[in-house]
């Protein structure tokens, strides 16, 4: 038998589950003070709506479920080896909640502002900060138009941050329809941009020789790559400065409205900024996509976007929806290596008592609890080992059934 | 891209959701008030754990997920069908935690009193009551000797149900080794015992004739089972009344204290009785099983058992536990029938905003959640039809920007 949690998957010590409950109610209770409303959806989908949800690179790490029985018999007889599985463990949060919405509309609010806190799988090759199971945390409307949800998002997602005890972060926005118009005006064959993307994501990593080099190495033309070096060369771009390359400045000018409301709305707290080279991995988003950067720890600990067409591979019709995640498990760490005090958590007290002295204790124990959290112990041989373990253990103190000193406090 | 969840599982609506989170967030407040601490281990577990967990008849219910990349692609070309997964989801909360107490011992306090709290899955054929995912609720004691451990949990469990407002309950307990040694007495083989076990387990449903039919069925000798069907016959036996069949009194005395103390504790609020008849299907438990029966909906509501030898699987030396279940499924219908109002519940405002007044609205709202929980609301055409819709939705009132009456309190 082997001991250890599966590769790419970790065990939670109790002192880490008070700072993970600490921080999922945290978050919950924000995202509802805000009127967002919770539901759940199963780890388990379907997987051909997985295979057919549009997410990007995560469609390689889907983790399947065999089929069973006589159906996985006929499927091995048959030779049908891409027909083995039948479910999948969900990657992320958006495809179930498509299909949840499409399934449930008539019983939900409309806007639906929604809520789900849960586990996604993903068979990541294992590595740093890179887990095969770990929590998201996300909000989203569904069936509002306009960019102010997008606004309320943002805001939401600083409040939430703050209330954490998160504060050095940078929020990070586009829109996939001002990358992919300014890449096309500048000559980048249309069917070539999703690879011309991928490539313009890494801007941060690699640089723009990095991101040249790939480009022609890719086989794109090069008055294209030549251009678009000469545009990150200028600098930073604000909204403004990309909207001469762009057919529609609608969207630079929403983008500049965002930025602008929600610097406002931060009062120096955070900051908010244009990064034309933001893209994200899923296929899904259709419009403006966010990135929460933590600037204490040099990592992205959120993000989000608009997934205009998601709910129409269910619905058969356009239905608007955007969301922001909050990642959990980064946030999670941080506050570990804080080692932060968990507010609300009570003292711990121990009852100890003789063998045939358990309903006394008990008793005993129910009165302690009014103020404690109380463990009971059967009294050992050793007494004095006892309370030194106690009290390693942070409990205030210990009441010793029947001793003349019944309270020992630590 | 089909709508529905995956057959034997269930999406949850917020109505469900604040129910559940309810009663999930109660179920851990009185574990933690009576000393236990919380831990989480992966929904994944390794396919070879699970298959050698001793788990009856829930290892035919293991949902397997496949090996990936050139693992599968050898394993499938030579023919290795029986090898095509690696992990599995697991079917209940002990083996993780055996595993688990086997691989960080050294970091836990002992002995060791633990919640967990989460998913698990069975592939079950799909019928009302059985679900492919659920929640288990469980409180364990790893290395504590004595069956103090045993009344300690049952009375745990009776003030966790009582909290939730669950009081029409009763337990009904048993001692593996008594059955088996007076099956044995009676003239059953040793090694038929597993199989006379689950027959034995169906008294409730089938009756003395159904058992006995069965028993002969499965060319049990007749003697044996007529000297069954008579103490059977006696009607329902103390443990006073089977020690006569039993090698080792010690057990049936240990039943005897655990039912007088549970009663005395209970106060007249529940009642705990012997069931000699109680089996309980895994096959991991050596001493000790309960069940928690609901005599208001005639269901279990709960169970568990001693299972002293699992963490020698893993570790290679004895060490004692036991631990016991609450039905989060069953209990979280049963206060969704009785349409409990969730205690802690803040109610719902809303602030509606003209399309340029978000900022605005975010600070409005702001304010009201001080008392609150407040959502947006972009202004529609027709703010007469809005009202109706926050009124249904249960909104206490709903602020309006800009408006001459800015307030409206449905």
């Amino acid at each position: 038998m082997k001991k250890n949690s599966v590769k790419g998957t970790s065990d939670f010590l109790p002192s880490e589950m008070i700072i993970r409950d600490y921080l999922s109610s945290t978050i919950l209770s924000v995202y509802q003070a805000n009127g967002f409303e919770r539901i759940a959806t199963p780890m388990l989908e379907d997987i051909e709506n997985l295979d057919n949800s549009d997410g990007g690179e995560n469609l390689s790490l889907i983790f399947k479920i065999m089929k069973r029985g006589d159906k996985l018999k006929n499927s091995l007889e048959r030779g049908e080896f891409n027909e083995l599985a039948d479910m999948g463990l969900r990657y992320d949060l958006t495809l179930p909640l498509v299909r949840y919405y499409a399934a449930h509309r008539n019983e939900l609010n409309s806007p639906f502002k929604v809520i789900q806190i849960g586990e996604v799988f993903r068979a990541e090759r294992p590595q740093k900060g890179r887990m095969r199971q770990f929590m998201q945390c996300d909000i989203d409307v569904i069936n509002a138009e306009g960019i102010n949800v997008e606004i309320e998002l943002l805001d939401i997602c600083a409040k939430t941050l703050l209330a954490i005890g998160i504060s050095n972060f940078k929020f990070r926005i586009n829109d996939r329809r001002i990358l992919n118009s300014m890449l096309e005006n500048i000559g980048f064959p249309k069917e070539s941009l999703p690879g011309v993307c991928i490539s313009f994501d890494k801007l941060d990593k690699i640089g723009v020789d990095g991101v040249t080099a790939e480009l022609l190495e890719k086989s794109m033309p090069k008055s294209a790559v030549d251009r678009l070096a000469a545009i990150i060369g200028e600098g930073p771009l604000t909204p403004t400065d990309v909207k001469k390359y762009c057919d529609n400045p609608q969207y630079a000018n929403n983008m500049e409205r965002i930025i602008d409301s929600m610097n406002i709305i931060a009062e120096g707290r955070f900051e908010t900024i244009f990064d034309m080279s933001l893209v994200r991995g899923q296929g899904y988003y259709t419009g403006s996509v966010f990135e929460v950067e933590s600037l204490d720890f040099g990592s992205s600990i959120g993000g989000g976007g608009r997934y205009d067409n998601m709910v129409g591979k269910f619905l058969g019709e356009t239905v608007p929806a955007v969301g922001i995640s909050i990642g959990f498990e980064r946030i999670a760490s941080i506050l570990l290596e804080r080692g932060i005090k968990v507010p609300g958590v009570r003292d711990k007290y121990a009852v100890v008592y003789e063998e045939n002295d358990i309903i006394k204790a008990i008793k005993k124990a129910d009165e302690l609890r009014a103020d404690y959290d109380v463990a009971l112990f059967e009294k050992p041989a050793k007494l004095g080992k006892l309370f030194a373990k106690l009290e390693a253990q942070g409990f205030k103190g210990c009441h010793v059934l029947g001793a003349e000193k019944p309270e020992k406090e630590f």
